[in-house]
């Protein structure tokens, strides 16, 4: 219980540094019967993979995925899906500056006073390489949640001061692969793209905010008390690397608000209950309720700048740390798929528990 | 697996309806030896319970905690601890007049859609009622921590627009149960009082935000990839009634800043190596540094509002739903004791968790 | 995690000791909507309530359940449903002569060597008194499973060198409570009785062997790999204090077959796919067939004896355990609605675990 | 879910398919620091390695393991450890004859009736090919162990009617892989292969016993009530394929025995408390006392035989199995690396979950 398996029904188990030889993930608990399209999981990877686009690290990984088990003739079988993804370009020589140096804000001093030991190339399991498993996993999740009609939409809505203000109702959600940032209004995404370009070139890096909306989640996924929708969503999302904040709905907006404007009115539409505004976000009680499901997650500049930092090493010794290495100057438009898998796979594995309920 | 469990290695389990006969929550994994002090926990629950200011919901409970197994000549036993607290003034026929309705905001519709019933009195088991077993439990995390030199606080920092603008270094903690609000800023407080007795007038109610801080937290703990411990609080805080939004560290605010202004440099002081900044919140890489824990939890105003409000039925027909019964115009006060009891949880797991990480 | 918890969807909590102040269990995950008879729940604890019959120890406990939650209008809502049984007849002062020797056989130093501490009352959370919270649950896993057509048998089939020759197949299951021992055959259990009471007289104890059948479960319950029906069975029944082996189907008389004579043959019959043999036990592969399923569990002679002990104090000096207080001369008897509880459990966690495999 | 994740703290998540490209199993939760040992996870492979001897089935295939994670510079990191293991001797044609045949005694109804589908193709996951995977981790498991001192070894004790009628005491565990059985006693071992070739020249298949005992387990491992550490042992051991039957220390002899001759009298060893006799089989109140460990389990007869056999198809249609295909005569030499590997699972299990019982 290390910490690298999440779900519930819907059950993944992940492994990989890096710089080791390869990262992988299996499923356990998929159901039988699935379509599963390899071209599909493999296009997935490719929004995560690295040297997509001039704005994201430039580190050379195809990120082939190898599915090993649990499809046969094209469909699932309920067994565990296997899948691998071996590494190539882990050029490990790149960090034995910092094999004893811990890197400010990042995740090498906490292993070590964890673990006693690191793998400190490209900070081993720390690294966001890890994610390439959780975005292969959630494929198969997507999969199964579109057999169910319900999809999955994330997009970069605000870089640094650069804020997308439309609601997911006022955006076409089509436009958000039209560009490299993965934000869906083409006009503000060029800005973005100008100002992640003017970060990068200071050998720095900037934050931002993602965007979801799921459409078509039927009511009654979620589970009252402690396994509420939103709050596994919260967990799912927040445990993405540089993630820092989380809110659904109205969120941290909402505060000032009376209860009297807040609350959502029911009415009926075509035999289907509905509420007339949506700062509950799809979810009340912890229990969706048939609205668009949407949340934003905060982003923080990731760690790895290219100018020289006051940090210690192992020793406790003070010592700077060389900006070096490849690096993303804005981790948002690569977190979008991977806040789109890790919603996914949420709301996979409360599908499934939510068969359990009825007698 | 209905979502009443919470914890890996100190968990604990919870039952118990706003109107049924009473609640309880099972510990299991609680380590032996830790001395129980009855009337602790039994502050805790005066912290949460009702009726104990004016500007809290006056249903009357003593919420009297009874204490059945799993301590033994005043020292827990490493066995279960169960505990019970009987409901007294259940009034069932308040309830009647939305026995079929749905009440906007609240979790009557996705109960009655996920379970194709539910018990409506006061709400049953969707009722923030529920969280009482949560403070019980989290006094026993508390005792456990407090054994290692680790403590939990918690405040409220907005209601409405009323925001106090310190951070957790600025604030005297010791002056937080100096008002009914539980805002450590005597000044703002009665500020925050006025506004939510007006709100009350109005048969209305108001959100706002709950601060936390931890003191004394070790690094080492959380677990890398999923189970990181701002996630897993996350989960926890964001699973209480109400609750719409986390944010630990530099938050959505970090996401204007640049990876350069944001970095938190390490230094050693004394043997103890420590940060600068710590727009990291005492968590790097989902592990803690050492440094002090702090985030923030959005709170929506409250469903329950004296006012008219539209409606549909279990027969999809629009009704009007009467204000009426007994509410808090803002839950933030009582919310204060169960951001700090769901905090200790997560710390007291992961505090177990991290034992099994070495050879 | 201390072991107190069992099952995945259809959880149950349990907590008490021996004398403490009462005991009690929670179930997670109960469907909605099951009609729930509280006083079936009191007639199955009744077959496990101490001082029953002459057999049996002649402890005086009611045993009264209460029912707290989870209940409405007479079915389950889906929400968790808490029960406690109070503890009246927990005379401590009869252990005070133990209070730092270890019984022989008993947990007594395994407790002090794992926790440093234990409750020596009766044995503490060791003690089968434990097992009321079981039969509890156990009565309400019988009433989801009555719904779907399942029912589960369990009856003494051996008291020492006494055994039963016959299989489930010929024998009356109408008789099990026709006699104290709980053997369906009179007029062994009469011979049974008398060994039984020849023992008590003796101050000794004396074991034997339960069996199980089960009628009316669907063929797909279990899992393949680690979760088999037939292991996740074993591990429930081992759990029952003083069970020592487990073995459904041929078990261990299978060993000596060829596999030519233990194949089971499959054949149709009217639609049902069935076999001509059953030395599966109705379960292969670790998933149910549709035929009945069955299994006998040895349980050991209780290690409560009215005679002098060698054995060894806290010290870790030499010491005489003086045979004391009431007790089981057999356990049998008894052990038979807890291996049925125990068995409902196991299934009702199957049935709903079954739920999530299809598309 | 799906029944292919074992274990709490130390848990192992597996995949692959008989046929399928290849099998694998993630560790999460194996602590930092342990040697690991890549020669000897091979070895332990090559003990359940199919084509090992004559006696075995002659299916060719290395199952050379590839670790891909979780090990670095030599020692484990604490993070997951990744091992595949690809398939070479994959005859999938050899399964064509039997794609809408159920066989006896295997999975493959019981996968249709569950699942819907299945990968006939060998028995798919169903296949004994599985139990690589569950080696290899358990391989990893024994090298934690070693560093604690404790050491798991088994060993076939029956085969038909031949059986070792010497305890675990009496033999000479350095023996076991003296011959191809893995039985110590070399003659007996030598009637056993006799008598399984015979079995294979009749195109038939024999059950048997395996032994196995635990040297050096400090007492404390194992939890009162569900998680006993025998009820875990049986869990793990019956879910090994052919698995039939466990029992632990006196076992189904035991019923026969009063308490009086049952119970074991402690007694201190230069500081040690220790048992005379040892019906306890070195665990009481489902925690180990320091004594050895010792159980029995049963396998019975493999369902692969080499005649032809009565059955039905999916369209539930009489049909004759053709006895064809390599297999084991007999599954017990092989299962002897099987069954310590998930022996050494489940004590790594609880000597990790042995460090949170304490303050």
């Amino acid at each position: 219980m290390a910490g690298s398996i999440f779900g519930t029904l819907f059950r993944i188990s992940t492994f990989g540094e890096s710089h080791g030889k390869g990262l992988g993930v299996i499923i356990d608990g998929c159901p039988a019967g699935i379509p599963i399209d390899e071209d599909f999981i493999q296009h997935e990877l490719d929004r995560r993979r690295p040297g997509q686009s001039k704005i994201v690290t430039q580190r050379k990984e195809a990120d082939t995925v190898q599915l090993l088990s649990g499809v046969f003739e094209g469909k699932s079988t309920g067994m565990p899906i296997g899948m691998i993804i071996m590494n190539s370009d882990a050029r490990s020589h790149d960090y034995s500056h910092i094999a004893d140096k811990f890197r400010p804000s990042h995740a090498d001093y906490t292993f070590q006073a964890k673990y006693g030991t690191r793998d400190y190339r490209g900070g081993g399991r720390s690294s966001a390489r890890e994610t390439a498993a959780r975005v292969a996993a959630g494929a198969i999740a997507k999969l199964f949640l579109q057999a169910h009609g319900i999809s999955v939409f994330a997009y970069v809505s605000q870089v640094g001061n650069l804020q997308l203000s439309k609601s997911y109702e006022d955006i076409d959600l089509g436009l958000i692969e039209s560009n490299p940032v993965r934000c869906p209004d083409p006009a503000l995404a060029a800005e973005m793209e100008t100002l992640i370009k003017a970060v990068r070139k200071d050998g720095d890096t900037i934050g931002g905010v993602v965007s979801a909306v799921v459409f078509g989640c039927p009511p009654g996924l979620g589970e009252p008390v402690f396994d509420k929708l939103h709050a596994d969503l919260a967990k799912a999302v927040l445990s993405i690397n540089a993630c820092k904040g989380f809110e659904y709905g109205s969120g941290f907006a909402g505060v000032t608000m009376r209860g009297s404007e807040h609350n959502d009115a029911f009415y009926q539409d075509g035999g289907v209950v509905k509420t007339r505004t949506n700062h509950s976000g799809g979810i009340q009680g912890g229990i969706s309720n048939g609205m668009p499901i949407y949340f934003r997650a905060a982003f923080k500049p990731v760690a790895t700048i290219v100018q020289d930092q006051e940090s210690v090493n192992e020793a406790g010794e003070a010592v700077t740390v060389a900006g070096k290495g490849r690096h993303d100057p804005c981790v948002l438009p690569r977190a979008v798929p991977i806040v789109e898998a890790m919603t996914a796979l949420v709301l996979a594995d409360h599908l499934l528990r939510q068969r359990s309920v009825g007698i």
